[in-house]
């Protein structure tokens, strides 16, 4: 089949699985999710089965270690896939949510109610477990999916995709509300991302050249999810006991995500011995610290920060150091630096917490707490659909209910417009 | 300048702005608001002296009344700008509304706030009126807007942005907060639409083509006003006494805007007398009808639709009719034919109504009213940003609300994560 008869029909069988979900009800959507947690269970043979061939491709292929262990599944990493399945149907409905109600001097009644956005391409990593998370998050939401996983998973996402089918059509359900892209040949997406007459949202994660590439193909909106270069600021006003805690913990405990911290700045009129104990906590944690001329000053040992470095997402055991005159030139500091994503300051002043708060501009602002709370589960919001770095329609981590939008229905007895 | 050096200054600019109105309370954008109105006022005759020039240009070059008469001001109109504006400073504040808050088991207070989105790129036909709507939405939502109005308007827009900037200097607000693109070269919207770095959002109006340019040349998010090709169904079940002043409304009383209604879809079950009766109220009105080969064989004397017909926005007296075997198939009419704006049902059947609309997927959906309600001052939204066609962000009418993002603000008191 020509790429371009492929994508027409993937785009048709989208529209009739978007049509046939807007329409069902949450019982319906609940069901078929519950079945798709007992498949994962009784089927994992062949899940497992179908892992094995991707793995011994990509062992062949030479791909990292890392990569490797995001693309095993286990009897375990199954088990989980089913149990977040099954959370997810626990959810609240995220549809038929009335959002806003009013009733006019005319006597209309105005409803603004959340519905599906319809259907959406979601790009991903080779990660098995993600195409679950995709598929199952879709369906809570009434939206119909084109999933398209890194290649490497090729064989366990097929699977797994059937498996979602299956389910679906068990209930008598439009299988094709979930789909897999099944060949790697970046041109399928490339015209996918021209078909705004089908697709309603595009949900690229992985590296930033995917996310850009993406982003300047598509006449689609995008959801991106951009890089971290997370800060933390430690004011005059800090209680001194909460600062190594945190920082470590925004360091350390895993330093390869977008929510850890990689720049720390340091109020100058700080104690020098307190700045000094905590870069040597950092150390002892095997963090690498380097730093400005000022801190330097303080920790002579520590290597020197390039202009680079106040700008780069590290997803490693390093941190950035400067040392700034009060919040204000932390704010300025963030303003040029951040990503947008988030940050923290550590302070008992009301006044610099303020400032911090109403001057920054990103998705998520901490008070005495660790940059690594910035996440769907931690905020509440259940499973997690991803952390935005844009600023329209979803904001920093994601949960269900960014996977709808709203329409309006007006209810009269015959009004006309005067 | 170069473009290229020219578009840089207004970027540049426009980020200050940006980072300027964010921080501003809601009594000095208020302040600057009040102000703005005085100058209206007390500007009016330069004003005046201003959209002369334009008009007498765009008579030397003959363009069409109803855009002359868009382009005209008069005191009058220029009264109705400054109410305008002071009623926008009486809105309440969009900013800083807590849209969600809760306390986690670990202590942390999360709490999700609207925020400005940043600086916005509007996009417009030659109406001044429309140039300070877009400024003064933007200032009272905390945005910095770059206008970028239709050409013939450039001397009337480049005396109200004069004096929109005079009003933010007398309060020392950074002036450049509100900007004016002064070329009427394509190629600046276009160098523009790549600067995703100094602007969050795009807001094309006008015709279609000029929105899909954008569309497509666009790195920043876009919010459309595409057209509407609006339906009103009347059910078997519907009172027939409501039916005919409503069909009247929504075509007859201004034909030429996105609400008004296109295509009507009468149940084959009703009266033919009342099918009959109706059509002829209309064509008593001045409205051309013209119907598929079910209505001619009712109504002989009118002519035959096209297949283009269902898909067509006439902007005028012209309505296209068809028999339909139920809400079903008005609903797979709408389905394959809608631009997604706004549809009507008029039925008492709570059966048809509610099939309408779960499985209608419109901007709008009413029951028992004029499609001409869809807009932002009838849905109580206030001043009107437009009617997006889009899904994500905004859906529908837009209130002053759709120009705001919000942000998490996360308090704790040393919380680390587990």
């Amino acid at each position: 089949m020509s790429i371009h008869n492929y994508v027409d029909a993937l785009c048709a069988q989208t529209r009739r699985g978007a049509k046939a979900l807007r329409a069902l009800s949450i019982q319906s959507r609940n069901q078929a999710l519950l079945r798709l947690a007992e498949l994962l269970r009784s089927e994992t043979p062949s899940i497992l089965e179908a892992n094995a061939t991707d793995l011994q491709n990509a062992q062949q292929s030479g791909i990292s270690s890392a990569m490797l262990d995001r693309l095993t599944l286990t009897p375990d990493r199954i088990e989980s896939m089913a149990k977040g399945v099954e959370e997810i149907a626990n959810f609240a409905d995220p549809l038929n949510q009335v959002l806003e109600s009013k009733t006019r001097p005319n006597g209309l009644q105005i409803d603004k109610i959340s519905v599906p956005i319809g259907s959406i391409l979601f790009i991903y990593e080779a990660r098995p477990n993600v195409t679950i998370d995709g598929a199952a998050l879709c369906l809570k939401s009434g939206n119909a999916v084109i999933l398209r996983g890194g290649k490497e998973s090729a064989s366990s996402s097929q699977r797994l995709v059937e498996l979602c089918q299956q389910a679906l059509a068990e209930f008598k359900i439009e299988q094709n509300a979930v789909q897999l892209v099944e060949s790697a040949d970046r041109e399928i997406v490339n015209a996918l991302l021209k078909r705004d007459d089908a697709l309603q949202l595009v949900i690229p994660r992985g590296g930033e050249g995917l996310i850009r590439s993406v982003t300047e193909n598509s006449r689609i909106p995008v959801i991106k999810h951009y890089k971290g270069v997370c800060h933390i600021y430690v004011d005059q006003s800090a209680r001194p006991e909460i600062v190594s805690p945190i920082l470590i913990n925004a360091k350390v405990q895993r330093p390869g995500v977008c929510n850890a911290v990689e720049t720390i700045l340091f109020d100058q009129n700080l104690d020098q011995s307190l700045i000094l104990d905590w870069i040597k906590d950092l150390q002892a944690q095997g963090v690498t610290v380097i730093g400005d001329a000022k801190t330097r000053s303080i920790a002579e040992q520590i290597q020197e920060a390039t202009p680079e470095d106040w700008d780069t997402e590290y997803l490693d055991l390093r941190v950035s150091i400067r040392l700034v005159d009060g919040v204000k030139e932390a704010i300025d500091h963030i303003d040029r630096h951040s990503s947008g994503h988030t940050e923290s300051i550590l302070a008992e002043s009301l006044d610099a917490q303020n400032a911090f708060l109403t001057q920054i501009d990103s998705a998520s602002l901490m008070v005495n707490a660790s940059t690594r709370f910035a996440d769907g589960g931690q905020y509440g919001l259940g499973a997690e659909v991803g952390i935005s770095t844009d600023r329209l329609h979803a904001r920093g981590p994601m949960g269900v209910e960014s996977l709808c939008t709203y329409k309006w229905i007006v209810r009269g007895t015959g009004q006309i417009r005067a």
